[in-house]
């Protein structure tokens, strides 16, 4: 069996989390028990929440136990099986973590799935087909439940999720705007990933000024947002939201690494008679298959042609995941390990 | 016709409402033209959303007029009839304002509403059996959603919105908590209304401190809750619901007065997968026959028995409302004008 090279978290952080909480060991794969496969990780996904595991406070997610492989999901092939479902050269999405092999017990539902490459390059199915892409359809489709015509607004916008909210939500004929930090990003956004407009949340200083650059870009308000940031952009989206608009929270990125960032003006949820709800995707297995179904077809149609931020070898995983917490990728981040 | 005493707003509030926004003018009543009534108001009711309306900002009601009576829901009697549908003696509900008289056009729909004073006493068409059972109910039925055996919390609870709900919620086989503000108030509460328990927040200096009663009144967490006060109780509230939990919020009264009260850790709607939800109940008339029919049921077999805070005359009603701001008020406040 092949040696394994893991990054492990170490210690927890303290406030903001350093390249010093991640620990790089290597160890040997086991043999393999019957039902189960040995994967090689061509690609490693980055997400946010992997952050808020790394607390060891209440959270949504378990915390990631301190000693253990970093969690997180992964594409890529079959090297060896004792599973009569899967064969050798198999291309298989799964969560085998921050490591280059993993075993896994292929009998257990959800563990592993096989994924066609044919039309989608795998590593997609880390981002525009897989959680991110299905994430931004959940949202979009299961929350906000838009009308055509109407106003949609996503922060992150060119990262994973943003890139297929805008394409699923053009789809539906919604006018959408991003926000996403730096010119860049901004200009990819309308110029590839079709955003009617994108603001430049670095432009702006505070939530009013912010507010005044959403005015511009939303002339008849917000009725839909897909909130994945918190603090500031929050505050100032809210004070653009039309009657009875419907706000999906799916991250507060802004305020993960340090103390919780109030929301200045709650009283707006009233006033507007919003609907502001959290989710999780992983809580909803049961859309999977017709949001992949939709996300598939528009990526190998070149609907939906998402960006990739790709670090180079697992070693290079900690840093990677520290720049996407600070807004540093640009697109889906990827670690390449193949 | 007669003279008519009115209270009209004179001028807004600059933060605090004071007396001296209000302004006592006498008129007299005009003659009345085919399709209208004179109705003598035997009670006006005094509510929190009066205060949102004093202000000239964007709100979701329109802002109550200079120089004109103050709106407001009203029971009374017919004392004149110029509509073959009203006759001289029927009781009836309207939106009638701060004044004596009021020459309704009987014609307009949802005007004006007969009701029936065997078995309800007319006073309770402007709490249990009005506007505030009915936000009571819609919150809880339509956003909170409840199952049997789920723990549910209204904040003003001995108000007339929070004496209903507790009706309606225990009716539904949940543990409800209430919060309310004082021992008087408290023990009324669980002694009179059917509250499971009764958190006084004047025992609190802060949220931690109100959230660490309220872990002791719900051992098994919070799933739904009823916002009307917001500020620290909305955030003592907010660290113990559980996962799924669902807010309506239905009014922040702690803000109405001043600058916005932040919500301090909104991250919480992610983590634990919330619903909160804005709502005002005039905008749900679909659902008012249905519940009017369960509230009006409740008051005459004496399942619901909700305390009023009576002021004497039209001229105590500008004292009797900035008391209500301060929850100076114990159940339902209204005027008695006869």
């Amino acid at each position: 069996m092949p040696t394994n090279q893991q990054i492990q978290l170490d210690n927890r952080p303290v406030g903001e989390a350093v390249a010093s909480n991640f620990k790089l060991v290597t160890t040997e794969t086991p043999a393999l028990q019957d039902g189960q496969v040995l994967v090689r990780h061509h690609f490693l996904s980055l997400d946010p929440y992997m952050r808020g595991r790394m607390n060891d406070s209440k959270s949504y997610a378990v915390p990631q136990a301190l000693g253990q492989t970093m969690g997180g999901g992964t594409v890529g092939e079959v090297m060896e099986s004792k599973n009569d479902k899967y064969d050798v050269g198999d291309k298989v999405v799964g969560m085998g973590g921050w490591q280059q092999y993993s075993v896994v017990d292929a009998t257990v539902l959800g563990a592993l799935r096989k994924v066609d490459t044919t039309h989608v390059p795998l590593s997609a199915y880390l981002g525009a087909v897989g959680m991110p892409g299905v994430t931004a359809w959940y949202g979009l489709v299961k929350i906000i439940e838009p009308k055509a015509g109407e106003t949609m607004v996503v922060s992150a916008a060119t990262g994973a999720v943003g890139s297929a909210f805008a394409a699923l939500s053009k789809a539906r004929g919604c006018r959408t705007v991003g926000i996403a930090g730096g010119p860049d990003k901004c200009k990819y956004a309308v110029e590839e990933l079709g955003f009617d407009a994108c603001i430049d949340y670095k432009l702006h200083k505070d939530a009013n000024s912010l507010s005044a650059a959403l005015k511009d870009a939303c002339p008849n308000g917000v009725d839909g947002y897909f909130e994945n940031v918190g603090g500031m952009v929050l505050d100032a989206v809210l004070s653009r939201m039309n009657a009875f608009g419907r706000i999906a929270v799916c991250g507060m990125i802004a305020g993960y690494n340090g103390a919780p960032l109030p929301l200045t003006y709650p009283a707006l949820i009233l006033m507007n008679r919003l609907k502001v709800q959290g989710f999780i995707v992983s809580e909803h297995m049961e859309v999977w298959p017709e949001a992949l179904k939709e996300l598939g077809t528009m990526v190998a149609t070149g609907k939906l042609r998402a960006r990739e931020s790709i670090a180079q070898g697992l070693e290079a995983a900690p840093e990677a995941f520290l720049g996407l917490l600070k807004g540093k990728n640009f697109g889906k981040q990827l670690v390449k390990l193949v």
